[in-house]
């Protein structure tokens, strides 16, 4: 059984709790555009991906109720997080269709299975590389929970796997949040691919001791140079993957792409809640009268990036300016 | 009040429960040999030299005992972690006074006076670095926890600090066993320096966004060459720390340096209970399929070190052997 994230259930949106995993699976059905917002902004649902289709459906179930409008509703919704570009390409496709009179819930569902369909492409596209470099490492979550279904980084893995590649993934228990741990972990555990959780740490000691053949991660953000924005501590992966030679890809679909900003250099990043550092579990495990500072995202620079596993093939930094003329730009 | 790891009480080894911080200041005191190994192994007392002078002590509560001899007490000690250099020095100081007949207590006494003022001598060689680097980057606790008094890391800054440096300093929380957020924090509030609790995952942005003058760390051991293991994430911090050209320094007393070892590449690594990475507090987080690696050290290569804080000053690492060549080597 493959993961899903959210789907649409007789007019709700329904999600999988992903703060909840994976301890308990349980399923939130949201009627209501505050309830979206809210499950983006706490993090019930996470990944690019996945949040932008969040926010499609959003709108969507705004668009069914009197007295809200395209605008208000893709404001309250762009106000949720600040550094994924899917977000405001998901708000973004419907309010132009509920703008235009056309069927908000229709260009919802059909943004969700465009951003599904570039998933399964991006894992058909990317499968070849891991065949003789099985031994991979991945930071956060980017998966099926992250993008809907397949995943972004994950969706590579799991067709290699299906075609025959002997995977073992290395897996970034990703703190503040645990997003490896809890989820990539529990992804790759219900797909009995191999796998060992280490510690954000420890990721440089096995790149360093040839330990792992290849990394992958997922993205919130690629500017047209190639600079992208991704969980916090993808870039220290990135420098140190490229001191040991060890090629380092990012997939992601085209609502990941910003292409009109040139670089990465005034990429919005969040700052969230200190607490997320301070405290594990609701227990507070550093002193009282200690600060935490907790940027949720670094943006790493674009000669870091061996290549782009993207819908339509495996891209080089510099083929990418090229190829985004060719996207739509929202926001 | 300035902070103790550990102390002689009246025929016992007094140390705080490290494992309890910062929530509870529990003082064990061990009256066996079998006890300060159990103590050692489980990380009640972590921290090279730390280590080293409980071990010491170890050994001369053993020979206060019938039927103890130095050999096997040595052995029995040695086998508690292998990767920290001072712990077999702390050892064989005193197993070679007992064996030659000398007093194993006067030669524990003597180790541990030898190494806290060898951390004050580092805090006085080191201080000048930070004066126009107020803003420092640490790993893991190198302070007096970790060295009985003054710490290596934290010696010169405590130091800085008094000579009237306005500093800050990124606390990296160190996972697996937040001994940054629980230790080295606690620490720094204690003597009311300023400070940040970050997710490890953040030394990078922090590096490339330019708010880390400086970079220091201890060790575990140190090579000949200057190649050096520490705490697990050392490595990633050293080698992003040199992407941004931030100095990175290492301070260590002289038990640290292993000089008859050529280069690091042999410098055994503990891998500790992949339990310290699946549970939290006690609490599962990993899904229960899946395991985790979880070395506890890694290996940083000396290309990376702009230079090493000892109780004689700053040297850098092609300085080193010359200097080490005057040392004695135990082990």
């Amino acid at each position: 059984m493959r993961v899903r994230a959210l789907w649409w259930d007789e007019g709700r949106l329904a999600l999988l709790d992903q703060r909840l995993l994976p301890g308990r699976e349980k399923i939130l059905r949201l009627r209501t555009v505050a309830a979206v917002a809210n499950a983006i902004r706490t993090m019930q649902v996470r990944g690019a991906p996945a949040i932008g289709v969040a926010a499609a459906y959003g709108m969507a179930l705004a668009a069914a109720q009197p007295r809200s409008t395209p605008e208000k509703t893709a404001k309250l919704l762009r106000s949720t997080r600040p550094t994924a570009y899917d977000l405001f390409v998901g708000i973004e496709t419907v309010r132009a269709a509920w703008s235009n009179g056309d069927d908000p819930l229709a260009a919802a569902h059909a943004y969700r299975e465009k951003i599904v369909e570039e998933c399964r492409k991006i894992g058909e596209a990317g499968a070849s590389l891991f065949q003789r470099r099985p031994n991979v490492l991945t930071h956060c979550n980017a998966g099926a929970l992250a993008t809907v279904e397949w995943g972004t980084a994950l969706a590579p893995l799991r067709v290699a796997r299906d075609r025959g590649a002997k995977l073992f993934v290395y897996v970034d228990e990703t703190r503040p949040l645990l997003q490896g741990s809890r989820l990539t972990a529990w992804e790759l555990a219900r797909e009995h691919i191999r796998h060992a959780v280490i510690a954000d740490n420890a990721a440089g000691y096995f790149l360093r001791t040839g330990a792992v053949d290849a990394v992958i991660v997922g993205a919130d953000r690629i500017a047209r140079n190639g600079d992208f924005a991704n969980k916090i501590g993808t870039y220290e992966k990135a420098v140190v993957a490229r001191e040991n030679g060890v090629p380092f890809y990012v997939a992601a679909p085209w609502s990941t792409f910003d292409g009109a900003r040139p670089d990465g250099s005034a990429i919005p990043v969040e700052e969230r809640d200190p607490n997320e550092v301070l405290e594990f579990g609701g227990r507070r495990t550093a002193p009282l009268a200690s600060r935490a500072r907790n940027p949720a995202f670094d943006v790493t620079p674009a000669k870091f990036v061996t290549a782009f596993v993207t819908p339509d093939g495996v891209l080089r930094p510099r083929e990418l300016a090229a190829r985004l003329s060719r996207i739509a730009r929202p926001e």
